[in-house]
């Protein structure tokens, strides 16, 4: 009975599932790929946990995890990649079918994600040519080692320090403090050997800021750390518990001058520092990484919504109607508001990841003949877009999870590690609250000097101020224009109380501080805005049947509505919404909700994330939910035996005692 | 130098903090006695884990766990208990001293907090006779098993039978089918030998509902489970991994009749069944269950606040002013508005529990002659109540976290365990939603006929929609009248749509669920309403110092105007406030984030929460944060050998591979 419960749900759908997957994964080779590799991964038995790692020690775990991070990489190397190798060890490091493999973290994945990477971008063609190969088939495995215990995105703040010897030709690295400790780098507690280290160059008394050094931190035979190095992990988190993140203290330790990585900036060997051409150049992997991070957090976003649309439809809970029997939660409207405006989030948030990509293609595939009027936009779009879908995705996961009641508690039902790793992506790769900030800096520029690209309607004050606001709220040009307004009402709002703390004579430093609060929302109201606008071009760009394009039409409908309702505020104030435009958005929505409700689970499914990946037991694809929960209650090693020998031990005395 | 920045922090202290500590804990003699017991249990060093919980398996940790637990209890026993033990006990279970000793969550709580209670109000003085000082000397070890696999909080919906057969004098337990196992009681797993079980009471062929019954489900001295039970530990969760939450199956296992609980129902020898003299009487166990909970919740947001007010001192972080030295980041505007607010509501909703706690002993001091008129309100608040303080709880822990960015994420800042403890009271005892919807019932009632106490206002139709909107946002009153314009505009919002939607011929059921976002905004805007004008109440009524009552006064007008501008679409379209008004108290707010700042760190201490107790390296009273971050990596298992075995095991002969 439970098992039909989908599929009579799949009977209701009205559109072709297979557009959505392929419109998602970015075209039809892609999913095909996507497919072939997941088949290929998920077919070694081996790759698979015996039991599962939250039942493990945090020891067992990691060297569990290491054992199947190797063979995973090695599986990888064999698989058929027909995206190119670093495509695919990239897709095996995510929240794809990696994760259907290493589900806490892979304590290799730095390695590939950064540390080959600054390799590749910031190493001579010598240092290229002595390290990558290397790297690349594993011989050494590396980390990336920026953040300090006591310094976190603030890069001028880091205090290790790498001292040029002009005598020896070596640099000293040294960490001063407790503070200067290098702390949370991923694989570098136990697993790697090789690090990235920021350090401040110093050399000929003078300080040049923080440089990239690569550092050897251990015998590659041995495994020892090598001497003047101090190296180990840095204990439990909320999540990632299998990354073996680190922590890191040099004293004195002497590493050759050839170490520094130097396609920028380098030293000579008599100690003279020469300059890089251009200061931002290596701006590129930082941006690199947050589009990496957006894409993976909508995979992310997409997991949750699986799980909970699917066991909405299963769960069967109290009465609709009095006497009548238990209606699936799916039909009660509190629940479509929790579960079909993440829904639409997953589309809006990838669309907007397919932007940055582009844009991030397009600037670097330009190679040494880089943009660098693109530059600033590129940097305040991939920091709000990471911010935005990080933000946006944490509370859309927690709000699924909570959908699904107590059961969204349990581990098995994978929202706890989903919810972990969205929140570790919240700070890292630069804190969300000061990538807001640097979004809010170049908006401010933008609106007092003109801006451009996806900034540019901050520059057509005059003609936003007198444009006449009229339109229905059934139009969703109509609603970008008033997210636009808002956008611009917003930005307008902080920069005028700027001008009111300087004109008081308030320090413009002081006043950007107490202006905080109004700026992040500007920053906010922005990245919203860029995201409906993108929404609507992509919808309005695609070649789709009219069936399947209905659909996200009313995905992208709600996602507007949503999203005004949700700030309703700042829409007022800034948009031009009357409170009887709201009285309808809120028609509307309930509307949208019904439009949505027969079509759930085949969306969901178009997301076409097999179980595996999926790993929960409240989202399986054929709704078997209650029999897969008791089979894993089943299998917990507390159930092994009757009576645990703690009993023994501790009850039974204390039973007995007649307190 | 770090050791002295809190130091420095507490000299610019304006007010007594003993008088605020005083005030949160209800009075001085509460502080005292707290002290105290804290003093106590603290002093055993055979309660506090060898190695943090975090580093063992799942099944180390219970049954490290279990042994503390006992211990636990027995010190309870023997601690100074001038409140009476069972406050002791309480005490001792919850987020306070007994966190510091079991802090992934007691396998006997549950035992103490609703197995003996629900004897105490459910069993006849025969059947207290026989249960209750065994069970209160902890002969026997209880829970509450009510929740099904299938089933949450609608009791209708239960599957679970107790048949009764008048030829045995027996009742006859099944489970008829997977999704009626019992799930989620805690400490049923693996430590429970008893357990309170509502099942349907089936006599002379008729089912009468759900009713309590007192279950042996393990031999006393064997531990081994009865025939006919089948019983077990349900897996990793979020959190609260050690309270062995578990399963539980019957196959037709037979208790003798007088092991229903028959307080209020009874079923004679020959299976008549006799109905209580009122449905509602075994409300009780339930409110005050709630009552706990809010009151549990906010120690856990004082416990977040603490570190994180902490933390932001001690943390320096990039730069204010180009050039000068990294401030602490509690300098940082958007720093205060993460961490002020929820500081505020601690106050709050500490002020809110006081309220209801005393609603409710005044309700059930009267005993048998209870006040029916008073129920529904009771249960009402309650449920808003409850509903609020975890909903905004659960965010603000999170924010918190945040605030203290990656460090946020490491076990030992203990913030993930409180937030996973709010998030499973955001679920259990009454699911949030359902709770909204249940006070949002009461209010449609009270707005249709007329409301009293809390929701008295909603009688004042008149009165309220022609009353002259005047006064200045620098007034709480008048705040609070624009809370209670705003709550009463949301009733009747909802109300409005009701009927709109009834009066197309919508079946009003159908129409409750589709009026249900409106609804729950309504009970949300209500609840909130209260918590301001009881935070009015308790600041004009509390004698205490003039530099103290500034203080709180500081704290009462920011909750009160971040309230306002956390959802200001509801205040400008109900409230009567306007753009200006909008934008006066963001001003208002960065005024009030500067008075407060100075005395941040004083007012966390005055939470009084011991170190033990806070269990944060983050958090830390003497700011040494850094050493212990040090400290506790240094402990990690990971760490005790330079080389762990599993680079003999898999990472050398990977490396070596030549991929």
């Amino acid at each position: 009975r439970i098992m039909s419960i989908l599929q009579e749900e799949r009977k209701n759908c009205t559109f072709n599932r297979l557009e959505i997957t392929n419109l998602l994964d970015g075209s039809a080779k892609a999913t095909e790929n996507r497919r072939e590799l997941e088949r290929f991964i998920l077919s070694f038995p081996e790759l698979q946990d015996k039991i599962p790692i939250d039942y493990l020690s945090h020891e067992d775990r990691y060297a569990e995890e290491l054992r199947k991070a190797c063979l995973l990489i090695r599986k990888g190397f064999e698989a058929p990649g027909n995206d190119g190798q670093a495509n695919t060890m990239r897709y095996l490091m995510g929240a794809g079918v990696g994760s259907a493999v290493l589900k806490e973290g892979n304590p290799l994945a730095v390695h590939f994600v950064m540390f080959v990477p600054t390799i590749m971008n910031q190493g001579t063609p010598e240092q290229q040519m002595e390290w990558l190969s290397k790297a690349w088939n594993c011989e050494i495995v590396g980390t990336y080692a920026q953040t300090e215990l006591g310094h976190g995105t603030f890069l001028r703040g880091l205090e290790t320090t790498a001292t040029y010897d002009p005598t020896t030709e070596d640099f000293v690295l040294n960490t001063p403090t407790v503070t200067a400790y290098k702390w949370w780098p991923g694989g570098l507690g136990k697993t790697a050997n090789h690090a990235v280290v920021m350090a401040q160059l110093w050399t000929k008394g003078k300080c040049h800021g923080p440089h990239p050094f690569l550092v050897q931190l251990r015998d590659t035979d041995t495994h020892e750390p090598l001497s003047g190095i101090d190296v180990g992990e840095i204990g439990p988190k909320m999540g990632l518990n299998t990354n073996d993140n680190g922590y890191l203290g040099f004293k004195s330790h002497r590493i050759p001058r050839t170490a520094m990585l130097m396609k920028y900036s380098q030293v000579l060997p008599d100690g003279t520092y020469v300059k890089p051409a251009h200061s931002k150049l290596s701006y590129g992997t930082m941006v690199f990484v947050r589009v990496v991070i957006v894409s993976d957090a909508c995979q992310q976003l997409m997991k949750a919504a699986t799980i909970a649309v699917r066991y909405s439809c299963v769960r069967k809970q109290s009465e609709l109607i009095p006497g009548e029997p238990e209606p699936q939660i799916i039909e009660y409207q509190a629940q479509q508001a929790k579960i079909f405006p993440p829904v639409a989030a997953c589309f809006a948030l990838k669309f907007a990841a397919f932007y940055i990509i582009d844009l991030y293609q397009e600037t670097t595939q330009r190679g040494e003949e880089i943009d660098l009027d693109l530059l600033p936009e590129l940097h305040a779009l991939s920091c709000g877009l990471k911010a935005l879908s990080t933000t946006d995705i944490g509370q859309f996961v927690e709000v699924l999870r909570q959908s699904c009641g107590g059961h969204g508690y349990m581990s098995n039902s994978n929202f706890p590690r989903i919810y972990s790793q969205v929140q570790a992506a919240y700070t890292y790769e630069g804190e969300n609250t000061v990538l807001w900030l640097q979004v809010a800096r170049h908006l401010i520029k933008s609106y007092k000097n003109g801006g451009n690209y996806t900034s540019s309607y901050l520059s057509e004050k005059e003609i936003i101020r007198s444009q006449k606001l009229s339109g229905n709220i059934y139009d969703p040009y109509f609603l970008e224009t008033v997210f636009r307004r808002t956008a611009f009402g917003l930005v307008r709002r902080a920069a005028a109380e700027l001008d009111r703390l300087t004109a008081q004579g308030m320090n413009p430093h002081i006043a950007w501080n107490k202006a905080s609060v109004l700026l992040i929302d500007a920053a906010k109201g922005h990245s919203r805005y860029f995201v409906v606008h993108n929404f609507n071009e992509k919808v309005a760009s695609i070649k789709i049947s009219q069936a399947t394009r209905d659909v996200i039409c009313h995905l992208r409908d709600l996602y507007l509505v949503h999203g005004i309702l949700a700030y309703k505020g700042d829409f007022i104030m800034f948009g031009g919404l009357s409170d009887l435009d709201i009285v309808g958005l809120q028609s509307r929505q309930s509307y949208l909700f019904e439009q949505i409700r027969p079509n759930a689970v085949s969306i969901v499914d178009a997301f076409d994330i097999r179980d595996e990946i999926l790993n929960s037991t409240l989202g399986v694809a054929n709704g078997d939910v209650y029999n897969r929960l008791m089979e894993e209650a089943k299998n917990s090693p507390l159930n092994l035996t009757q009576v645990h020998s703690s009993f023994q031990n501790y009850l039974k005395p204390f039973m007995n005692a007649h307190l």
